[in-house]
């Protein structure tokens, strides 16, 4: 039986699809999915690359109800930079959810990615931030820095973003673009503790192998998303500050036990025991999240397959007629 | 950096890959490559789904000295035929091994992998199965149990094929089959138990989950592979025949011991203790194959990301400019 797949560009995604309050809505539905129960999510495929310095992930979830489900593939290759590449490239697969055949190739080197991650923050802090956040900070100056700022503006509509980074020159060309995008005032900071200290909402963004916010910077009213750990042997949040706060998140605790803040966490014996709430369960309200303006939350995000199957189905959905279509 | 990403149909990798001796090759090669012990293939992402009725694999692994690596992803939908769909679809993406960026897409539902299949059962064949095969029989009379046989005609040519199963129909339609495409006497016939006392090579091509081919049936000078297990609960060989044998070698260990023979010979305390060769070995001399001609040897093939970069590869080289382009 003939069947149709359509193969979409990065170039005409970038063009179609925007991160905005109804991308977090989408991303969003996908956590509240996962706390359904029936969502199937097996771990994550996880190719280390030493020889190549390089790693390649793929992820997959199936949702009930979902028309499709997509497996994603994350090639990471180090050194590419070096050759004018980009370190992170890859594509989406979508799959019907009936029948299992392709529908739609979207060869986005990691754009699809980039916008379903900085959305997951929005929803973080859309659930889990004070009511009321004047200043927000970002510790990282890459893609992700810049792109978690607007996603948790789309959410929190700060008026002061704060960025750090281990390059001040790197810190003040993100902080220059972030005024430009989102129009409010923005600063390159040299102290992270003096970041924190000013900021209501702070995302962690960087690969960092060792702590980069600290127990001993956090106050009442503060909210932390660390988005950079993604792989074992990766740890931003001292795991003392996990221990000192009111609500630690997870998007999902057996990815976070394993290559998230969870990981070094465990091994501090902090949450000996414990089974931390999943942000999804926060979203459906089965558990509480925030309980005061007081309190002092952190979410953990290593990234679903669940997003990436709630993202490339909202694209089959909102280009059902972008790029080429192959015949097979 | 403008790239272009090949995307190649079905139709278009029927016409121009074959199952001949290159192919054989081609596969052997991924075997002796596995056996360097500096390929990384991580283990198969599976996920079950029971909703749909269906089942998802990836797999892929990271040879040195190839220029990509491949990743397979096999749907498996089994309400499709009621749908006039096949059961079996997929893909086959390849990726550069030093940048990680996409180059080919292979649209082959399953195609790729039914040839890359059959090569290696002919790999095991040629390393294994005694020098001179008068009758080959093979039980299963689905896609593979056509394609296994013309492998192994490739490396032993016999002159007389039997064919059991469960359907006397299908057993005679696919002797039909293989009685056109090797030129040969091919029988289809009622007792399994018959076909392996009459033949010197047996292929096993069932999803069975409890053995089709019996430890008293065995007898000197016979080589069985057995290619059907490929997930948890299934088996086709009866623990005690691989008991019994002279010789049992895994394509991977790691995964015979989940997926395929070696688990249910496991749970029955056969081979307790013991690590068997893998195929790869028996290919570059680490480990010796058959010792005399009187062996009875058994090959447990639960398919492996090697063989997938290993095709994929030579598709690459075969086909430079078929296809489409998609410049992104």
């Amino acid at each position: 039986m003939a069947h149709e797949i359509q193969i979409v560009t990065e170039a005409d995604l970038r063009a179609a699809i925007r991160l905005d309050v109804d991308m977090v809505n989408v991303i969003e539905r996908a956590f509240a999915a996962l706390a359904g129960g029936e969502v199937v999510m097996p771990p994550i495929l996880s190719m280390d690359l030493p020889q190549a310095n390089a790693e390649v992930d793929v992820k997959t979830a199936y949702i009930p109800g979902f028309d499709g489900f997509a497996i994603k593939v994350s090639p990471g290759f180090f050194d590419n930079p070096a050759l004018g590449l980009a370190s992170l490239n890859g594509l989406m697969i979508l799959f019907s959810a009936k029948t299992g055949l392709v529908e739609a190739v979207y060869l986005d080197n990691g754009y699809l990615t980039d916008i379903r991650t900085a959305a997951a923050g929005a929803v973080a802090a859309r659930h889990l931030a004070p009511d009321t956040v004047e200043t927000a900070g970002v510790i990282g100056t890459g893609v992700q820095a810049r792109l978690q700022m607007q996603a948790a503006h789309l959410v929190r509509p700060f008026k002061r973003v704060l960025v750090h980074g281990r390059s001040a020159d790197k810190a003040a060309a993100c902080a220059k673009d972030l005024a430009a995008t989102l129009g409010i005032e923005a600063v390159a900071v040299d102290d992270p503790a003096t970041l924190v200290a000013d900021s209501q909402l702070v995302v962690t963004t960087t690969p960092a192998r060792n702590p980069v916010l600290m127990a001993d910077w956090l106050h009442p009213g503060l909210h932390i998303t660390a988005m950079g750990a993604d792989q074992e042997g990766k740890n931003e949040i001292d795991p003392q500050a996990i221990a000192d706060s009111d609500l630690y998140v997870c998007d999902r605790v057996s990815q976070c036990e394993t290559s998230g803040e969870l990981e070094a966490a465990r091994v501090a014996g902090v949450l000996e025991g414990v089974t931390p709430p999943e942000l999804g369960e926060i979203v459906v309200g089965k558990t509480e999240g925030r309980q005061s303006a007081q309190d002092i939350t952190i979410c953990d995000l290593t990234g679903t397959g669940a997003q990436d199957t709630a993202i490339a189905s909202h694209v089959r959905a909102a280009l059902p007629d972008a790029g080429t279509r192959i015949r097979t």
